[in-house]
């Protein structure tokens, strides 16, 4: 049994609202159990210098947490001056990660941000921002794609991401913050809607693990990941899922 | 008539959800009109540096807004490595209201960081800041002088603030951002639950006004004040009103 | 009776020497008490890239105080690696001020940058910027008018600044620094020649105040302006008052 | 056949040359094929502050490039002012990857800095790094144990790191520039001597990646460990690997 | 003849005003022909860590221009939020210069920081700020051997630089910015009173130079500096003089 | 006798690689002593802004110590956020040198930039690096002038540089750390194939120092950048040698 309640292989409760900023092109505000994160998608007609003049657009990310997210006030990176190396990891790893299931081409030369701001930190905060940016970023290239009459639709699947690992000798998925600060091993996988992977982090910095306990890791994302898309094409609705041409699948089943 | 149906000396709706963040000793989302705040404050057993062995507290702010807290999305401070001077600007009066309504001899060694994060910006994001720290503030003020059973009660009067300006020839009480961007003349105002004035600060960048139109705008806010204070009793209840000791005032009335 | 021996209507002794450097499109090295200030005025033939292509010019301002300027060495901002708060805001307050009396369609497409370099501080460094950076920013200005023959002559009006406060208990004309330092209320006012308000900046963070008091604030500052707009007649020499085609006002009379 | 002849399980000639600067307490210069790096471990007796008082050490890592070092020159950090997002990915990687052999209470309060600098890049600089940085760390702390006549050794086990990825459609080990620039899928895979996980960091930004994928490129890391093991071995020397007390594995077998 | 009419072995006019600022232990306003410097010393009763301890003193200089000091304005530091590399060089050359003629035992655990703040640059600017800052220093150590009556006095002789270059193909004294910017050769020379060398600073960046012409450059440096020195002779005073007991040395005689 | 066995003036045995570094278009490892420098030569087809239109060149050098190249770890740069004095000034030095003895319009609107990287120190780091600079920017204009056939050969002679210093009362050549740290006079220079000065910089920071100390180390110098020079030329090869149209000197003799 875990501190809340949950079975190893169960993620928590998920909350998306949608269209939550009046003026951004697609917007969320998602709650992962006590986590929660605004996600903006802002959409502008010119990209960054290294991608000028290939016809192909860009999709990038930023990430920060207001400073009393967390338990103790952590001090702003604009008050430092510069982005610590977690932050940049992060929105590293959430630009990469939507830009995996886009078509540049089919975006043509625009600029897509999405903009990840925790509000309120519980865990799993990086995995959170990739699944509502997911979101925010469709209903922005939707939008976008409708308006400006693409020719291509350039979201080529789903994409959620959740946080796996060892607590208590247990392999459990999606940790909230006390789970992950006992944690001996903590991954973090992104995967598409049709089960492939995008991500794989896994790190064992106070005990190196097993390839047993990897492959365990990795089928509770699976599942996890699951849930997680049901969520977004519920968000999303029909009409988006559609132009996603996504067949969807099951709930995941389990034991 | 002005753009969104309000006579001139009336505020926009206040909304305020206290208790909105898990962590913070303090903390609310105020909304006035589409103008959105996290406030939460964070009290500390240290003050900086420069106030260290007086015995008195310290209070201070922090201001920032999310990058598509605006129409066209702003950088974040934190990716430019500085912040800009209307941060700083605002931040530095926030911090000053504050400290007028507070007994830092009361407040022991310690400090009070209050953070102001913008959501969403439609014109008076630093007077709705100020009105919704106080708020945080005194709860988490409150919550200090229970638990450190303080001997004097720290918090002194109430504290509200509020935006007027000349727009299309007539003064305004609690411009919206389309009112701001073409006012002649902007002031924020600042006051006390007794009526008295904190911070005055009148522009006239675009056109110098008048003795006369500064009466007038003086007036204006104190009225809007008073409509704000009435809210932040609300938002605090009547026990912490009774701690302040303030006489609460009849609502302002108005042709 | 004030520490120095003034009345409290009185302002410090004004000294303005004009053409201080050779460079410079317009200088001057002004002196309130022993409040000493370089303003140098820069034209250049580009504006900021935000004011590209309006046919408009710019006028900015930039403060800074050598570091023994004070009673205790204050280290270099340019050491520091960034600008101050305080630095920012009473830049941004000089820039603001300066262009409320020109017309930047008069100026053209150019920049005119005003430096004010503070060589020692004794109290009212902003307000002494404010007022010697107009005369320089004027030489420049007219010089400009004549060398490039401008259609209409861009500078409207004089502009002039004082500080007032409340100091043991008794409202007070243009503190110096031992004065301002135990000021409950502390107040800037910027006025033009015709007698307008500028910029308003009252801030009672030791002790809000009233609105009498600020009315008394108001009527000193108004008595204090009109002598410092009386050496700026003097200093920039009736030729050029005669351009800014104002009529000059009788001296100040007081009790 | 790749495009320097190798088979896909294969590493290339890895050239280790130990005690290369006379300064440091732990020294080598690392080939891996054409990636060269300087690794020196700097032993302090001090921990960074939020490690004091703990009785325990630590272990950091700084991860750098020549501007030169790669085919284009790239500007210093240093002329930046400050690190990129890559630099502290690397370096906090380094880092965990190192720390994670150690025991920090056999250290002692001290810490020891490993600084990887790439002389000469041709993909594979970071896991080149770890593989570096371990035997520089492991001079270093062996003589350490020596001179402080440690209690118990601080050196676990192993530590090794190699790339793989998917290249030309074919899961490849080792990826030399020319091959990471057009790998699919790229993947950094840090272990231990005794065959365990440390890192795994699987990305497939261009192209997610299947489960049958993931299983195929861990394989062929653990190949490619195996033989950088033994070459750290060798270039430790048998006592030292001795007193890490490691049961040498025989060398790895392949087709 | 020269572009002011002056011989090649004459210096330009020197004019010192002493006690220029009110705050400082020591302050002079030093001109040499059209460059104006204000020098200032400050005392505080610590030195910096890498000093601590030692029972010894530190002297630091530091260095600025105003930003219209030039003929084309030069952005502030401050603002570009580092110190360009020729600041950092000139107020490395100025502290390194001041020490050496400084008893650091003498002057205890104290440091002089000497700010020198060009206010209008007409060529010479280093060396005019060594040569204003040590009468600055000097008359601050003064005092401060007075008042805390000091053991041995910790000034050991005088201190004077000027700049020498070859111009037009003659070798030349103490160039003006007109010639400094056409000079084939460039050097800057810092002598103590009984005639040695504290700094030998020569470029030929664009032509190098022979030693014949290094030899002749260090007489005509040798003829300024006596006079320089004499300069600050009278600026000190006799009784401050006698105590660095310097036996004055005959003007230097010339063709 | 040195400290090392040589005779005043004797310079320490130079090793020169030359091509070490694959990317590069010059570049050379070499090493004075135990000082050890790597230095790339990068030919870029723009010049920087100042440059431009004129259809001269530019040559520029950047210089850096690994962490560990000294005896104490030094903190990296790129991590303090800015770079030092010390390494500002040199880096100047370096590429004011070297652009001594380039013709800047034969190279046409190109730059180069010297990186010197000091992987280990031990006194003359700048002066070694200059040396080495030279060599690898030879190779990279000699193979620049072959590939696009420049019309005038840039280079205009060699260009070599030394320590020199008084040491223990003697004067002495070419200084190793142990000796430069307790030096009274330190003094570098740098000197073209044809024997005249580039840069001379003497300073006697802790001892001023006579005219006939100085004309002793100049000499000391001068018989020290002969030998260095040799050096040169045998590593770039009589071919390139020939080109610079250089009549080799004889070996400089000594007592």
């Amino acid at each position: 049994m875990r501190n809340d309640g949950r079975n190893n292989n169960q993620t928590r409760p998920i909350a998306i609202t949608t269209h939550y900023n009046k003026h951004a092109e697609g917007s969320v505000f998602i709650e992962v159990g006590e986590t929660k994160v605004i996600c903006t998608a802002t959409v502008e007609e010119r990209v960054p210098p290294f991608m000028k003049g290939q016809g192909k657009g860009w999709v990038t990310a930023e990430y920060s947490m207001l400073p009393r997210a967390t338990q103790v006030r952590n001090q702003r990176e604009s008050a430092k001056g510069k982005l610590g190396g977690r932050t940049m990891e992060i929105q590293r790893l959430i630009g990469r990660a939507l830009r995996s299931v886009i078509s540049l081409e089919a975006l043509g030369e625009r600029s897509i941000t999405l903009d990840c701001d925790v509000i309120q930190a519980d865990g799993g905060t990086r995995t959170t921002s990739i699944t509502g940016a997911f979101i925010a970023m469709a209903f922005a290239i939707d939008k976008l794609a409708k308006d400006r009459n693409l020719k291509t639709y350039p979201i080529r699947d789903f994409l959620g991401a959740v946080s796996v690992g060892v607590v208590n000798g247990q392999t459990s998925l999606d940790l909230n913050y006390e789970e992950d600060s006992k944690a001996k091993v903590d991954m973090n996988v992104v995967m598409t809607g049709d089960g492939k992977f995008v991500e794989v982090q896994g790190t064992g910095e106070d005990s190196p693990f097993s390839r047993a306990e990897l492959d365990e890791l990795l089928a509770l994302a699976e599942v996890g990941i699951k849930d997680i898309i049901l969520a977004q094409e519920e968000a999303l609705g029909p009409e988006i899922c559609a132009r996603i041409r996504r067949i969807p699948h099951a709930a995941a089943t389990r034991s």
